[in-house]
């Protein structure tokens, strides 16, 4: 049910289908950054994050910044750890290795705990990390796409604020953000990239310009009061289609939005069962509900079972993993794919997965 | 001729009218950004972005990164400066403030070469600077969207060539691209921003992740030979939009593209001096030719003016000139509005400064 060209349904962990007024919010005519029917959308989008988040603290505020979900961590480590701090990186696969990189490019100390692949960090080793030294930040993904965990980012809060209250509590939320649940200020977080943000004092001097929260505060405090700002100048285009799309989200409880995807989840991981597939997050309690990481069976590689997909017009991404790239697939099931019930994305990929599996079988003589 | 909803002509330094196959683009279907269609596309882009710049260098590498413009300092400041090492920025306009502050940050020492508002610093004055410390780089905004002055780029760069053979030339194009004439190569030019880039070693370590061009580097020379990669997820509908309009721009030879945005702009600033006004860049050699700064009259400030405008279907922008920004208004004309001939967005536009000039006066009995 969509007005857009006929092309293969995108189930990957991002990007993801569009809902097609979302899509044509892109195509809004021009106009200026500071002209009011613009500020009004900016303003409002602005407000809408902090629905998104189920946060009505006035203190924590949302930040929309132009660039890739990679800028979040820029962000935090540029504007919220000085060189020499330390910071706790909880692994749960290919994104916590990226984000201690960034940590130590702008000076970080950046300590991973690290778990086996498919597994988690348990909460004993974070709370016996976090009483070895003093850790300025604790970065958590909520969701790794590379292999499907997820985090439980309310205990893990709980912990902090326990054993160390002083500490940041980031959350890397770019795949889970409006498909798990998030209370930001319930569980007391600090911030959730790339979406939120508590006023907290930023370094002086910055160790970045661009991605520095403290050039961007004014910013987001004026047209969040529909006051016309400059830093940088937003992505109008983008802003429409992000206030597009809040709006629809929020116009909902968010607890029904996490429950069409907890329920999809299931039907996803139940059909991946029944084929004889395990996830690389073996347990249930550390399973994503956005998306599902499959391992193929031996002799098979993702080349092996992608075409297939392809061909019966559904699109999965192959691993990333670095230590298992080419032996598991990701199937992405989230937004408008899993919350628009006139869609039939999650059963025809299910299907399609089913028949791809036993073509790509055959064709190896397993 | 248009099929965008009714709207204002957006008539300022940015953001611009769209054109429509260029604005539908950003409504393209989802696509995996690893994905054999997006794959060409973004590989199609920089090869496109090579024309835009006249350049056929191989050792010239075009970036298209995710954010704002300003996202071009972070990358100069954060990839091309070591901690302590000399940047010269010529001053035209707000923006060199900003590029300063931004290399600062890093750690350079930005020495700043001033000229009064609408003017620019001599090529007398620069050869001087260049000749009494060695500079890692120099910065020259071409176009200062604060007060619509041109810089001579290519007699700059000559002189630095000569004087300090080894200092960078790094281009501010974010307002020139595609209307003022620029040729890499035979300029001898090393950064333009934000599209183009010679291979220069970065240095180790980088001062940035997202905003690092040694993060960027493989990233975009695999997909300008069309292979699939990953450091961040590129923004794919805006690659689309890109792809579109460097497809329309380097359809025809850039120098009548030029000729064009020279042409509109004489008749523009020909209707401001009929209507007795004065520019900020009073020297014509100084003058933008995709922008006119215009001084209002003694006694009458933007928002005099401006609502009159709007009400004849056209936008244009106040000053931005920290020492000046109440007294002037800000008229853009570039892109489609003056390359589609079909569009009349600039007679409109000079009929409409006309009426509301008039009224203006009136209002306050000048």
């Amino acid at each position: 049910m969509s007005s857009q060209a006929p092309h293969p349904t995108l189930l990957i962990p991002g990007p993801i289908e569009f809902d097609d007024a979302v899509l044509q919010s892109m195509a809004h005519y021009a106009e200026s950054h500071v002209a009011p029917g613009f500020v009004k959308t900016f303003g409002e989008t602005l407000t809408l994050v902090r629905k998104l988040f189920q946060s009505t603290n006035p203190a924590a505020q949302p930040f929309v910044i132009s660039g890739s979900g990679t800028l979040g961590w820029d962000v935090v480590a540029s504007s919220l750890v000085e060189k020499g701090e330390n910071a706790l990186v909880l692994h749960t696969g290919y994104f916590a290795d990226s984000f201690a990189t960034c940590l130590q490019t702008y000076g970080a100390n950046a300590t991973q705990l690290k778990a086996p692949i498919g597994e988690r960090p348990s909460f004993e080793e974070i709370e016996q990390a976090l009483k070895e030294k003093p850790y300025k930040i604790i970065t958590i993904t909520h969701v790794d796409t590379s292999t499907g965990v997820l985090s439980d980012i309310k205990r893990i809060a709980e912990i902090v604020r326990r054993v160390s209250p002083n500490t940041l509590v980031v959350v890397d939320g770019v795949c889970s953000v409006g498909c798990e649940e998030i209370a930001f200020d319930e569980w007391d977080l600090d911030v959730v990239l790339t979406a939120s943000q508590k006023a907290i004092e930023p370094p002086v001097p910055p160790a970045s310009y661009y991605s520095s929260i403290g050039n961007w505060l004014p910013i987001m405090q004026n047209y969040e009061n529909f006051k016309p700002s400059y830093f940088a100048t937003p992505p109008t285009q983008l802003v429409h289609a992000l206030h597009t799309t809040l709006s629809q989200i929020t116009s909902r409880p968010m607890a029904e939005r996490f429950a069409v995807h907890a329920q999809a989840s299931d039907r996803v991981k139940a059909a991946v069962a029944e084929l004889g597939l395990k996830q690389l997050a073996a347990k249930p309690e550390n399973q994503a509900h956005a998306m599902t990481a499959i391992w193929l069976p031996e002799g098979l590689a993702p080349p092996d079972v992608l075409p297939g997909l392809l061909k019966r017009g559904v699109i999965f991404a192959a691993g990333l993993h670095k230590e298992a790239a080419t032996k598991y697939i990701r199937f992405g099931h989230m937004g408008v794919s899993v919350s628009d019930p006139t869609r039939k994305d999650i059963d025809n990929a299910i299907a399609a997965l089913k028949e791809a599996m036993a073509e790509a079988k055959q064709a190896k003589g397993l």
